[in-house]
């Protein structure tokens, strides 16, 4: 979706051996304001570091953006690099060197050169287009299959404000957002106040409650650019209905791109929902759901179409929900196959073995020991899983 | 290895669909100390709570276990199918059924059928032979690909005395001893008080100290039943030579049980020690040293037999251990990798590469903060584990 204000382009700079697009660069044409949210991992890449104080003052108004390194544990030169990169870009822009962000995923332990950000900055900025935003996509992606985007509008007192956004990632998802990067670009006015918060109650909504493969990353990051040029009544602390007309549209944006990564997933080829309620809370529901989400075994199972709810019941059964088994339903879908922690037999189980051959499902587990629930988002664990990760260097 | 007064005898009993010894007797001629450590997975399978209410008494004859069906969430009716078939066993070896412990491993949520143990009862206890051993530890096989024994002996005041064992697991391993199950049998005259703590603790440093899949089941306990027959002056709190001197006798035969068990790890071509040292306590240690043994991508990287110390170092970044990843070294047997948390160049890591192509290799994190240390044992993930686990129904 074209916004106005935001421009785009992607080259391939070499640092992928592949020869395919590799950096990217969005830009707002005007002052915007901005609000990230980053990963969790005590391991920060370098660009992490940088951004993480570039974004004290809210104002981005450029990110540069490359696969192929993750230029994390990198050192003083990683930083260097990052700060390099990001110059070369500011100055071709003439912008303030502080108003660029940088963003990199890929090899972590590389090197990045500078130098082949300076070769490509003046053809990334002089090939900015409001169109370019697909091969931006594109150029972040390392073992995504395909590119991921979304788009949303949101009516803010009879204004039409839209909201576009990128995702990469397929590996080394799990809570908190692993080796996952996205990019949301809104023409919202919006106080700079309110967007913090929001973005952060959509991440939680959305990229924290997907898991591919438990791991998490050194780099990841969500970023959202409001340029305000829709002009609507400012989105501020002054009017519920608009900061939830906003948050509703982009947590449908979030939601979005979140669930293109689960099916990106590396090797899979069905995307479960696993929906906990009954705990005693929301966390030792969520604590039940990721541990099943998680479970290797769980999760070769739905590869294998096999209703084994003896591994769900297992891997609930080390998590941290305090529950008593012999009260445990489990649903495939609206099949209930165990009743008060007892099977329903092989006639249930077959229809259950139905729903496993369907490309999305949700498996329900209802411990009935209180009010607490939560979904997690995950993916089947299959062969191509493994031969992706042993063979490729992420 | 025989020890006087423990006898052995497995059998077809057709629990198993393919024809294959599936359920097996251990007897100890005369009265012994038993002592038991349990799974900590919340759902605990019926034999496990018969077994957990029978061993209070700390006076076991004799173990009946099979495999195939783990009567595990069977309700009511499985745990008195697990009292019954203990009692068929007790009649035919004419002792008190209290006495006779039963152990189930295999698929969670189908019923054992009670009419099966009725029927082979008397073959079981008329077959019985002091080395009939070799059969019992093939009985209990599920995707175990090779039946594992160890022997060992200590030497108490001049005294010799026999420890011999046997183990079944190859997935769903964890800390925590999932779908494990280990039997020790002794000639020790050895004090009932000191039995349990002792076996605790050899427990706590070799199975808690596995890792295959990060799954944990319904079903595992490690026994040790002691007979007294080697005469030695007797194992108690009095005499700390004769306590470590024990100790270390069962520590060695648990840690060669609990090693065979990961290298026979499902699919593991590999086995790998995680050894995260410099923590700030050991409990940090062992929380990151479980989480690089337990990630998808670090052991398909070792499946892969490549080097690569980024994925390692951004789990030990998800990890709870406090650390500062411009400190940490990370080394391949001797070789180093990474100092100062940057990597040393590809011809270093050429020479690491070749170290993964070895069966077993160390994996050492300095994370030089304290003097935390601890020593995981994990294997690789190659194809075979999903091919394994998508086909089995374990």
């Amino acid at each position: 979706m074209e916004i106005k204000g935001f421009l785009y382009a992607a080259v391939e700079a070499g640092i992928r051996a592949s020869g395919r697009l590799d950096v990217g660069l969005i830009f707002c044409d005007k002052e915007s304001f901005a609000a990230v949210v980053f990963k969790t991992n005590k391991v920060k890449a370098a660009p992490v570091l940088l951004d993480m104080d570039r974004i004290q003052k809210k104002q981005v108004r450029a990110i540069l953006v490359n696969s192929g390194i993750a230029n994390a544990c990198t050192g003083e030169q990683g930083f260097e690099t990052a700060k390099k990169s990001a110059a070369f870009i500011a100055d071709s822009l003439g912008i303030s060197e502080d108003m660029v962000l940088v963003s990199s995923t890929g090899v972590i332990g590389d090197q990045l050169e500078a130098a082949k950000f300076e070769k490509v900055a003046n053809s990334l900025t002089t090939n900015l287009s409001s169109t370019g935003y697909d091969d931006v996509a594109k150029a972040i992606m390392t073992t995504d299959t395909v590119p991921k985007t979304a788009a949303y509008t949101s009516n803010i007192d009879g204004h039409e404000v839209k909201l576009f956004g990128m995702a990469k990632g397929s590996g080394m998802i799990m809570p908190n957002m692993a080796t996952m990067l996205s990019f949301v670009m809104t023409d919202a006015n919006i106080s700079d106040s309110v967007l913090q918060p929001i973005l952060q109650s959509s991440v939680e909504k959305s990229f924290n409650r997907i898991t591919v493969d438990g791991d998490t990353s050194t780099n990841d990051m969500v970023l959202i650019m409001a340029n305000g040029i829709a002009g609507n009544p400012i989105i501020d602390e002054a009017s519920i209905e608009r900061l939830t007309a906003f948050q509703e549209a982009l947590d449908k944006l979030l939601m979005d791109l979140a669930i293109q990564i689960v099916k990106d997933g590396e090797g899979a080829t069905k995307i479960v929902t696993i929906r906990v309620c009954g705990a005693r809370n929301n966390l030792e529901a969520e604590h039940a759901a990721r541990t099943i989400a998680n479970s290797n075994l769980v999760k070769t199972a739905f590869f294998g179409e096999d209703a084994n709810w003896g591994r769900i019941i297992a891997a609930v059964g080390r998590s941290e929900a305090v529950f008593v088994p012999e009260k445990v339903d489990i649903l495939f879908n609206d099949i209930m196959m165990v009743q008060n922690g007892l099977g329903l037999g092989p006639d249930v189980e077959k229809s259950a073995s139905t729903i496993l051959q369907q490309e999305s499902f949700v498996v329900k587990i209802d411990l009935k020991e209180g009010n607490g629930v939560c979904d997690i988002y995950t993916c089947d664990f299959s062969l191509d899983y493994v031969k992706i990760n042993a063979d490729y260097r992420s």
